[in-house]
């Protein structure tokens, strides 16, 4: 529609164009303040900060999108500050999240670039320094991931008092942070312990590990902290979470789905890399549970096997839609975001901030890459 | 001394141990929290806060009494709850650092236990698990340390209002979290850049290094943290600094000099393991920078190496003394010691708070373990 036809959705579009602009700016601004201080420290320090900034300049911004969103739907000023800097910490906590998720996952790549380990581990190759290079790369990442992590926490700080120690902003903050790495660890220790532990409860544990790592801290924490901020009621808060809950486990299950059947020139990762990197998702758990003991017996000989060809991956691939893991994930996919969207319907939000929440939840769910 | 005849010295052991089991307290009552909050997400996850507490409940707590005694020093109240909970900031920061630190040093050891990724990748080993049981141990590590970064700055935001954006408290905390990253950085980066890159500076680059990666967040930073809680005027903060810097860089050159030199019995730590590690210490530096191209391939060919026998501990060892490296090392000591020692003489603080520092001091440059 023409964008002078005044609309709900031309308005939303334009504030949150202009909010990501802010965004920029401020994370700019505050990188720069960092970079002051590192240099202080020495010039050679600075690679470190160069890593956490050009992940952080990344991304889709989906989280402090809805951060932005739960503020102003409940009463926050246009580009009020306090979201603004709220926006650039969840995206700064997300940025640490992914740079040492990266190492666990030994994933190479991330947001079309190198991942964070690789930079360094190639840096150390190109200059043919010392000893392990690989070793180097993981160590310089996980002192990135902290520098970020801490980066994070010390601009939550700098919105001010509504942030502060005992607000309900803060303590969402500090569960999302903890929820996360609890979250975490549940994903790596489901790897471990193998596709044959209790399959019969591999659903169950499957969608705690998806709540925890994922859904609640993409969606549900930051339109709830958007919301805390700007002083939203408990009920209003309790509609964001009906909201946003729901799909963030849809926008998860369907990350899940491409990972293993989305098409590679769409999603940027070579067809069965989930597969290969034996990521326990729902739908694995679903396979699991309802394929049987023949099922249970493939997943575990295919299923976190770095060498698993194309035949390997095809072989799991009909698997899953024969046991019919696929179709309830689908089916789970579906119900999500039908509640996801009876909510936002019902929510009592201005029309813009309706408009911004359906838009951003529709990109979240139909996505193909 | 009796205990019932008053001194500064008496008043400050007794006020000592009183804060020791505030901090304590404290400690335990908010990892109870944090194992409600775990509890939630899953039992399963709770073994990640085990790890954490485990390791924060240990240690001699140099950061947190420095930060007491910087605190009453500029006229907080006794036991006062800030610097409690600022303690427990400290410690639980000094923790994360650890965890991730013997990752990055492979250091299987910590504080008479088992090191966090070694403690899970012996309960993998243990339950029989599947894939990597190392990669696994320094993942949940990974996510171990993360955790306990988090929770030092919730606890840290719990101070209150002294401890808020923009406060002098808050700079201090936020800026020692970046320079020991970067610091840390510096210092893995020392070690594959390799002995032979600049032999003259390495001296200039070892100092700065345990500048920042040590000796500001041992001494200075707890101390003036403190200070700046209690509102500790510049010139206090100053004094503060002229103290614990110079006693920061004596504790950790000392730390050096018995990685190397020290009686296994008494460090508790084999002879020669700083070597096999390859630490690009002071001592290294000086090494490299007075031995010149003999001690520089004999460095080259030895330092860092896993497979080091005592033999080729003795023949680095024999070099560190030949060249004099051990005698400037200790000259350097005994500046900073004597340059510590001589600013507090002349601090302007009550006589119980200095004789507190004073204790601590002596403490710290004086061990053999």
């Amino acid at each position: 529609m023409p964008t002078d036809i005044p609309s709900p959705e031309g308005d939303a579009a334009r504030e949150q164009a202009s909010y990501r602009e802010h965004l920029g700016a401020e994370l700019d601004a505050f990188l720069s303040e960092q970079q002051a201080v590192l240099q202080e420290v020495s010039m050679e320090s600075l690679p470190l900060l160069d890593a956490v900034s050009a992940l952080a300049q990344g991304g889709k911004r989906l989280r402090a999108l809805l951060n932005y969103w739960g503020w102003r739907g409940a009463g926050g000023a246009e580009l009020g500050l306090p979201a603004v800097r709220s926006g650039v910490a969840l995206e700064l906590f997300q940025s640490a999240a992914l740079i040492h998720d990266d190492i666990i996952d030994r994933s190479d790549t991330r947001r079309g670039g190198p991942s964070v380990h690789r930079r360094f581990s190639t840096a150390h190759s190109d200059a043919s320094w010392h000893l392990d290079g690989t070793h180097f790369g993981s160590s310089a990442a996980i002192l990135a991931g902290d520098l970020c992590l801490s980066l994070s926490e010390e601009m939550f700080a700098a919105v001010g008092a509504q942030a502060a120690h005992g607000t309900p902003a803060r303590r969402i903050f500090n569960r999302m942070r903890t929820e996360v790495m609890a979250g975490q660890y549940l994903d790596i220790l489901e790897e471990v312990v193998g596709p044959t532990h209790e399959p019969e409860r591999a659903v169950v544990r499957a969608r705690n590990i998806l709540r925890y790592k994922s859904a609640k801290y993409t969606t549900e924490h930051p339109l709830t902290l958007g919301g805390a901020l700007a002083g939203a009621t408990t009920e209003l808060l309790d509609w964001y979470s009906r909201f946003a809950l729901p799909l963030g486990e849809a926008f998860q299950l369907r990350d899940d789905v491409l990972g293993v059947f989305g098409d590679p020139a769409q999603t940027g990762k070579p067809a069965g890399d989930d597969l290969r990197e034996g990521k326990r998702t729902v739908l694995v758990a679903y396979t699991l549970a309802l394929g049987g003991p023949s099922a249970q017996e493939a997943v575990a000989s295919g299923l976190g096997r770095e060498d698993l060809d194309d035949d390997g991956v095809a072989r799991l691939r009909t698997l899953m839609e024969d046991s019919g893991a696929l179709a309830a994930t689908e089916t789970l996919i579906e119900g999500h975001t039908h509640a996801a969207f009876d909510a936002l319907d019902q929510m009592p939000v201005d029309d813009v901030t309706r408009a911004a929440l359906r838009s951003l939840a529709h990109a979240a769910v139909t996505r193909t890459a």
